[in-house]
């Protein structure tokens, strides 16, 4: 953390993609990596980095990560953030085998839901669910709702290379619809069978792969027709839309082109265009994007009540980022959409 | 195409992106995909559908890829655009063993050196090259540009999954630079290692795919180095920068974190920050995205003078799209800037 911001505006700032780890699941992370028990060349680079780096970057995420008291509430405090909305850390249990993964979720749920206890005004529990077991994921995130007081499921992009456009996943979808939360999708590495181009030239992680994985999700979910099957669906992506609102027009194009020629028969039409659900079905934060002109695009492109505020914590635990969009000439209500009432609606604070 | 469009500006249109193909080349490609000798899924992919296909959009561009005398020029006339940036469509060469590539590439520069001959003031060559023998390839721009009046050189992203950050091609930088006329990335589909999750969805292309990848070689490019090694080199790059601006908060903020946390050994600290390559060693174009919030974002991030107009002529040939950007607010000399003067500068026209 650098700089130093105390002034208080005329709304509240909710951070809306802040990560967290259980000390259950980093040792299993230490251990999978120790024993080589998770062939997976994204994990391996990602929490090899994290869990074996002595570097400041790494060793204060990793201390961070896993603080949930009173270090956590003054780093909130120094840097003027009111509300933090709280996802278990990537890949989350997507990793594990669906057993251990179903289990580990709800107990991260159960343990998260004791901080919210402990500082209901300030943190929001998202529920960490195993896609691995869709119908299990499905009952957990009704779980972490109704009794846990969650507001929302976050998935960590692919599950061992699967994405949420394939139907099994949509058991998933349908709970949320009907419970009335949205689904976070935080990036992941990407993939075995997308990997090592970008793992070769060290573009894997947070600089490049995180956004071309996730971004392909989005997409994916976008063309499959998801959200024709569930209109009221809201999926939240970080990183201004993982820059799918930056390319709408060409995907938008592009689709219409693809579907018409009949390239891929699996390829359908879908009822509404791209534009449609990235304006209808899509909420966008700014994590990892402290920069007014690529916020101010999508606020253009998606709409003002749409774009919200995330800090990253404690990835990005950068001051200085977090009053971007109090400097730039936007009217205070359009602010406090931003850092507030959007949030407010979406998770349903 | 549709719509209608005759009204004059007061600029020129350059469209700096536009394809064709030489007859032996489809040829080729015809060959390879019935006798299955070229291992690329993108290719087959891509050339299956447009060679394959009886759409009227894969009959459309597979006649008027080959197609530079009246016909080609009429298209241009009714859509006023004065002079296309011809480009051997992708992948051009780089799918071929060396030999075949190499010779490949020579002849089709000769023969689109007639074409630019019979149409001067019309046509304007960019050199094919086989990168998989740079040190002809270097030969070969040169030849192309002192003897063919060519104005650079198109590689279409990765030759068979690799990509121009790595040394080895840095004979093509070398030859580019002492000529001073810029390298256009024209996207390919991504490589084998990349590929199979995009290609399962159908977003293999133009949709998704080829920005990932051209977005992924220009990043790798920026930090490998090659820009304090060729400080003059330019690059061009289309489709609004293959969203590189869009990202380029997160890419330096990113690029710096990682090289500072050393989490990967070879990714070495470059003499300047990313912000500083996009905007003194990359030219933009629009290619695809005939839409004014993009093109002005890029505007906006990297200077007036880097942005320029492209059609992506014949697989994006749309009236309506080309007055774009003077159907907006922006004043003459920066319409001009766009459609004609930018172009004119780094294509040295």
């Amino acid at each position: 953390m650098s700089g130093n911001e105390t002034a208080r505006p005329g709304h509240l700032r909710i951070a809306t993609e802040e990560a967290w780890a259980t000390r259950e699941m980093l040792d299993l992370y230490r251990r999978a990596l120790a024993q080589n028990t998770i062939d997976d060349p994204g994990f391996k680079s990602l929490w090899g980095f994290y869990l074996g780096s002595k570097s400041p970057r790494a060793t204060f995420i990793i201390d961070r990560l896993q603080e949930m008291g009173e270090p956590r509430i003054h780093d909130m405090d120094r840097t003027g953030i009111d509300k933090q909305i709280l996802m278990l850390t990537s890949p989350g249990v997507q990793v594990f085998d669906a057993g251990t993964a179903v289990s580990l979720a709800a107990a991260s749920n159960d343990e998260l839901a004791e901080h919210v206890r402990k500082y209901p005004t300030r943190y929001v529990g998202m529920a960490a669910v195993a896609p691995q077991n869709p119908k299990e994921a499905a009952k957990e995130l009704e779980r972490g709702v109704r009794k846990l007081g969650m507001k929302g499921a976050v998935i960590n992009s692919h599950t061992m290379g699967e994405y949420l456009d394939d139907p099994k996943f949509w058991d998933i979808f349908a709970a949320a619809e009907a419970l009335d939360v949205p689904i976070y999708i935080h990036p992941n590495s990407p993939p075995r069978e997308m990997i090592q181009p970008f793992l070769k030239r060290g573009l894997d992680g947070a600089i490049y792969g995180f956004g071309v994985d996730t971004g392909m999700h989005l997409l994916a979910i976008m063309t499959s027709g998801a959200f024709d099957r569930f209109p009221k669906l809201q999926i939240v992506v970080g990183h201004c839309g993982e820059a799918l609102p930056f390319w709408l027009f060409r995907l938008d194009y592009m689709h219409r082109a693809t579907v018409n020629s009949k390239r891929y028969e699996f390829m359908k039409p879908t009822k509404k265009t791209l534009f449609d659900y990235m304006r209808e079905n899509v909420y966008i934060t700014n994590s990892g994007v402290a920069w007014a002109p690529a916020i101010q695009f999508c606020q253009q492109v998606v709409g003002m009540d749409r774009v919200m505020y995330a800090m990253d914590y404690p990835y990005q635990f950068q001051a200085e980022e977090v009053g971007e969009m109090e400097r730039v000439d936007l009217s205070a209500s359009d602010q406090k959409k931003f850092y507030q009432t959007n949030a407010e609606k979406v998770f349903g604070l």
